[in-house]
């Protein structure tokens, strides 16, 4: 899968995502509900890049508490997505905000996801870059957590993702695509939203719902 | 009461059935917070037809998981609200999205209300249904829940709902009204509403609090 | 810090605050996130005054339950901001509302904060009052909760306010500055957010992360 | 219903209690689970006496935060179980421990029950005096908490509670019998107990359970 | 794997178990801590019969609501395990006792798990039947929760069971060990704890971890 | 403070530790109250020495996984405690078990704290070695958890914790006394229970508690 082609975010969602997930057995791969975008009209497509966090009490000396996230930053790819693993939901940890949104897009990168605090909403919205968020704080990291690894397996949102993976997000949330599946899900998920369409037209109509999943088998 | 009638939704809010419910000694009647809009601009008032949902972890042989639930949205009337209690909150019931609220909106109905999780939440915005939830997530409930009951008494955020109570919901969340004390309530709702309009606009001029209540007994 | 001065809530923001004061040592002033904004739009700056509330399961023979909170309100003087402890997060104290907010208003509040719930969001909004709040309901306090405390020192989203000190919201969360360093930290705040400024302006023209903290020491 | 009388709290236990008063239509009489004993061993019956303490932040000048505690203390009579409403479950308020058992059991009151916090567990347990709580820990309330009703309706670990009412603890938890049924529940529940007898004996010997209870209509 | 034949709970434990599982890369076997045996001086080992339950508020007409946990008591095998999920934790979902226990041991059932709660705690540690729980709590499920499925996959504390799966519960928790790896994990553990014993003897002969981790390479 | 002089653990406990705190101005030293006692009978009185831990969801090419924490317990002087913050309460991070606690008993350790789970719980009582946990379950760490910084700042249980800091445990918790005042806690905690003395004699005589805490000003 080429994250840096034109990527098809608006002509795909969560739910369908999800539920192709569902048919070819990956069914833990929905972030939970707390994972929520920072606007809600965005939606966000793209390969993960991964960040562990971990909660901390003191800074050692000499340290750079931001080291390694801006180590990541710099080096994130068009199409890439952060994905910031914080044991969320959590009160104290917020890794991100305006300056990496700023420079994340500036190398092109995709959006976004993390289960810990953002802060500069209002800003980021200004942007327009899709993040997705578990919860929204004004705190910084510095004295509170870091960063521990970088693209190594991680859980955000409850979901394991690795470096590779594709990652969706809108509205209804966030979805992981294992990267050996990728492929198959986005067309499958294509087809179905035909599908789906037929299905709508029908109902609006004012088909009997029963009569309609007989006929479609889509709900 | 009539459910059909030209709804007077516009004209009520969930603060002042829920004094009024106080006042009559149902205290009990206020959905717990979680369970919020789809969209907060639109109140919504009607007559309950209930769902019970449980978790399930497979699938029966040959079984239809979306049985009830298709029998349910079929056989709303107009000004009807499916009312489906989930034992919310909960990060895996997902009993609603766009084709029930689409399917729903063609019957008639009023709206829904579910402590369980919607998706499509995009899609049922356009259609300006009201639909209010316990949580946003993609997820199908295929595999993970059934409706097992529908038209008994069930628990929805907190409340107990029946059949035949009428419910109303808005930017504030959502009040049951036992079918008993359904026109009185409104009636009395009325009533108040001119009352605090006196209020307001006597604190809006400059009157202190202490002297309006003690003159209007509002607050 | 003259509360009534006109108020610089446009020219900073919670994220710049924290940082001061973490700068400063005192690194427990954010309130806990469920404590949200009734409005993302309006920010909020003031003179804190406090009240603390008690659940209770009775009203007391002849009690008006409203006294306490009533006192508070018609004190309130222009730029203060009334903080409510409700012992928050609560699904049954709901101090606040849209009466309150328009008597505050008149009296030239600058805002309300609370951790308990809040109703008549919609009106509040129509009003451009600014309240942040622990949750959205549409419950009346009376026989739920009473104010038992005026003035005092409270805990308030998990932080300890007392009247006097400063109070600052946006988008972001709630900040509270104390009385003793609040000229301090707003001196600061502007002069860090002219390093921002030039920060931001690097990243967007393609710098990388690690030159730019490197040369100025912000993130 | 005299308290006072020999006890017939080891013929009773809080299961056959509980299912009496579903029997009756009272089925929020259980205290919630976190509610446990201090020693499994003991049993406890008694008439209610009612206090409701807030969480607080600061000592007010001159204010014996112990003062109604004392007062309701030092009032129990023989057979009374002082019932402590704090909110529960809680990691603030503590409102009882050794040196008020000890107290208590001087006036011969029956025992204590509340959501909050006790502490000096061993010093209790040596007494073998009955301690109902919502968890340990060492914290005294000076400070934190205060009481501030005494023989008002109270909630205590989920339940409505009333000075009056008569209350039971054993191994499986804290059931409150309204006081205008608690004749009738305990003459029911001494008449359930025997049936359970003969139903045990019968599975005991080998009966098959459907054939036991469609007998005896006892599970 | 034999059930009925001699159980080797007294020779092993549950914390090698889930070593052992770890090692298959069966990950998640152990139920949530919130799992706690009744009596903490009792094993328990055995093969898992599945009940699925469910919340309800009403009983419907003519509804035995404990037919079909009954149904799964009476046809108990010995050395078998009733696994009963319900989707704990919860406050509200009771489903085992003294009398199922009775039954269940009359049949040579070798102990009952379940996320639910449980009541007639001092009836069943003097019958040392094994029971693990989801908590304490005197309410019976009549009116309030209903089993109904039976031998279908479930999920209790947080870990897929299967009829047919091994389960063994000691102080430690309940480790669930999947049907097909059942022997392999047995034999593997039973030689590592010959090691940890080697281990252990010279840790307490003073010997560094170190070394000794270095020499054993168990930990 | 020598910790490894003959411990006075017997004659003091957490309760009259907690308020010779409070009167100093230290109200946030004892632990929350998940943290329990694996032993209730046993109290704990030491010397701190940290560790903290972060969730892991992979293992590092070569890594040791408990290389940290086998040099902690390795280096753990007479009269010392090791005191592990996991950032609970977890259901995953399990850092400590029999194994651990032969190694640091045979250094004359004085026992372990934790916010985390332990294992081996009937072993670790049969040694009498005093451990204090924020639960219990059968995980082992590898690939879920690792130790990543020693003697440095930490919290546990909610309190910050240094090296050199005493700690006291007991059954009704933990109280962490700062190094700074560790002399004067415990010379004023020996007076006040001489103190306590008195009052409890008096009130076990039938004094009124009034009476007495008027005289003592001790409840």
């Amino acid at each position: 899968m080429d994250p840096s082609s034109p990527t098809p975010a608006d002509q795909l969602y969560t739910a369908v995502l999800s539920d192709i997930l569902d048919e070819l057995g990956h069914r833990e791969q929905a972030m939970r509900p707390f994972v929520r975008p920072c606007d809600e009209s965005l939606a966000m497509f793209g390969r993960v890049r991964t960040g562990l966090y971990m909660e901390t009490f003191s800074l050692r000396d000499g340290e750079n508490p931001y080291e390694l996230e801006i180590r990541l930053v710099d080096d994130l790819k068009p199409g890439e997505v952060s994905v910031l693993g914080c044991g969320g939901p959590t009160e104290r940890i917020a890794p991100w905000g305006e300056l990496l949104s700023t420079a994340a897009s500036a190398r092109g990168a995709a959006g976004c996801v993390t289960d810990g605090l953002v802060r500069d909403v209002r800003q980021i919205r200004a942007m327009k870059f899709p993040v997705f968020h578990g919860g929204i704080g004004p705190l910084d990291t510095k004295g509170r957590a870091r960063m521990v690894e970088m693209d190594t397996p991680i859980e955000c949102g409850g979901v394991r993702v690795r470096t590779g993976d594709m990652i969706f997000g809108d509205v209804d949330g966030v979805v992981v695509i294992p990267a050996e599946v990728a492929d198959e899900v986005v067309t499958r998920a294509r087809r179905k939203i035909m599908g789906e369409n037929r299905t709508r037209d029908e109902l609006r109509a004012g088909a009997r719902l029963g009569d309609v999943f007989a006929k479609h088998g889509i709900l």
